[in-house]
């Protein structure tokens, strides 16, 4: 049994060594992997683009812990769900909304967590990772029923998926995140690109379009269906972002064959 | 069998990788957990108080293994230590010292590892922790007893905990350390607090509790009572530090009602 | 079985959690032991120094993946190698160098991994660590023959390892990396030093030899026998590198007693 972890924690602090101790000492045979803890604080958008481009590479069954929690001792729901085989553990801020929106097939189930006699006590007001998340997801891994946590919910809190949208002639879209190695990755995909384009970004065009990082000339900045599906901007052992100089948000324009170019 | 790992090593140079290696090979079905590797470098006060804020959470036989040691290679004491349970494997310098302090109920027990048949060979004079405290750590997870290590001491040295105490009517505390989100831990507990309180810290003065974050408003700076028992201060969604511009070891003045507020 | 994994992923993006994921849904009980995700980005000599010196502490059978691939998606190899015991994964752009050449004893074999029964489907042409090298290492891990991952090869990549060379009576090293601590590695021997020396770099000179850090006096920058068996430059609980201003790649002129000192 697997469990994920994506949190806002950091790796200074003792949160995520402390939640692990926490589902361990429930599920001993848990394997814990991490994800990431460097979602920038509070950052749900990040947080839930995260965990539905990472999921599905884990075998059905994997329990995914997402605790990046702003509302942490509001009255903001837990949540446990279940899609494609996966199960979530979470809070109900939209950091799940990214993978229940983006489900083909079976439909996903919700549920609000709300049996205590899966959370450690005393539960804090401020660690609701340590007291009510981590040991949900440990009782889970070991084979608890997802129905066992609390009522099924259809409300939850959705973020909407920054789709592209057509003004004019052109498509629309945005920067979704960048990488570590400076590639912008962008919400547009590959069959929006279609045989000849131009994308505008920050005052720079992008024309070429190359199946491999290596295929590029120095110095180059290029399009590339990157290893999520999505169209990222890139260059060839080097930074585009340093180049671009772009966040996440920015606008990018699309203009394809169809159009003059 | 479970062995968390503490250290100041970071994660670019393989000392991490290398330690579990050593014991993978001992104890080769050690659940190895991470509790942090960001301890500032030779920093056994942040050291033994992250040990200490953490230990509890894990399950009753669990291994902790503190490599923190500005003095390897000089003739300070490796240690092995049993407090509530829980085993340690440490250099003699205080990281040990707050959960040693913090016992309440059976005495701790500390061990001043001697026994070289324990130890990868040869021993070199610059990372014990991979030649003496990793292969000790290992061995203990896998079942030694803690008295095959060596003889057992009393002198061991202690950090002393940073209590606050009372100049006049005022209680004065202290930063303990501060958070990935900018909480300032400090060394003061709800107790001390009251009905009515003011804090002064740095020039800024806080006369408010919350329960939660989220019960804040914008912009507000507040007193709560944190995670690991102590009184933060804290912003909703916000960085306290950012604020109040303190690091560890700044003084905290706290007046109560008894006091004219 | 152990899987290790060194790459220049960083841990912010969800690129080693995605080949964990993949790892474990082949081989759902590897250990997986991350030696160090903070290689620079494309620093293939960075990535064969660090694996060199980690190997062989991880108990033989160990599996060692290592991705750092700026020739991905180009006709660069996969890699599959057998060395003293261990098995490594990579790409054939010189990562796998320094094991390689630093073997003593039986003659590694290498091969080319073509088998593509072993690759996630679709293979990427931007990612595969996740399509390639993680499935590869976790049938290896599971069991697989290497020699079912395709045919030995003999003309893999070797980067030069940087040894030190005479120039009259001086002996010229080179720095090979610095560490966290700020300790500046060199490729020297204490073989190399004899009784007296004086080692010269970036304006500075050394001449005196310790055993322990804390043999030294306070700010004093001396050499010493690093746990790797190279000869670092190094102070007490201070960082070299901020005295010495250095960098990889810097040279080292060493004098010994044989010369007029």
């Amino acid at each position: 049994m697997i469990i994920t972890l994506t949190t806002d924690f950091g790796l200074s602090d003792p949160f995520v060594g402390v939640m692990k101790g926490v589902m361990l000492g429930i599920a001993a045979n848990a394997q814990l992997v991490d994800v990431t803890h460097d979602i920038p604080s509070y950052d749900t958008i990040e947080a839930t683009f995260i965990v539905e481009s990472s999921y599905r590479y884990f075998p059905a069954g994997t329990v995914h812990l997402i605790v990046v929690d702003p509302g942490v001792g509001s009255d903001r729901r837990p949540l446990a769900g279940s899609v494609n085989g996966h199960i979530f553990v979470a809070p109900d801020n939209g950091v799940l909304s990214f993978v229940l929106q983006a489900v083909s097939g079976a439909q996903p189930r919700v549920y609000h967590i709300k049996n205590e006699n899966l959370f450690r006590k005393p539960v804090s007001r401020t660690f609701h990772g340590r007291d009510i998340f981590a040991p949900v997801a440990a009782y889970l891994a070991r084979g608890a029923a997802i129905e066992s946590v609390g009522p099924q919910i259809t409300d939850f809190i959705t973020l909407p998926f920054p789709t592209p949208r057509f003004e004019g002639n052109r498509l629309l879209g945005t920067v979704l995140r960048i990488d570590k190695f400076g590639n912008v990755m962008t919400n547009l995909r590959l069959t929006d690109l279609g045989p000849r384009f131009r994308i505008r970004v920050a005052g720079d065009q992008i024309t070429r379009l190359r199946r491999s990082y290596s295929e590029a000339r120095p110095g180059e900045v290029f399009a590339i269906e990157g290893s999520a599906g999505f169209i990222e901007l890139a260059m060839n052992k080097s930074s585009a972002v340093e180049r671009l100089r772009v966040e996440r948000g920015v606008e990018i324009e699309l203009e394809t064959e169809s159009v003059n170019l």
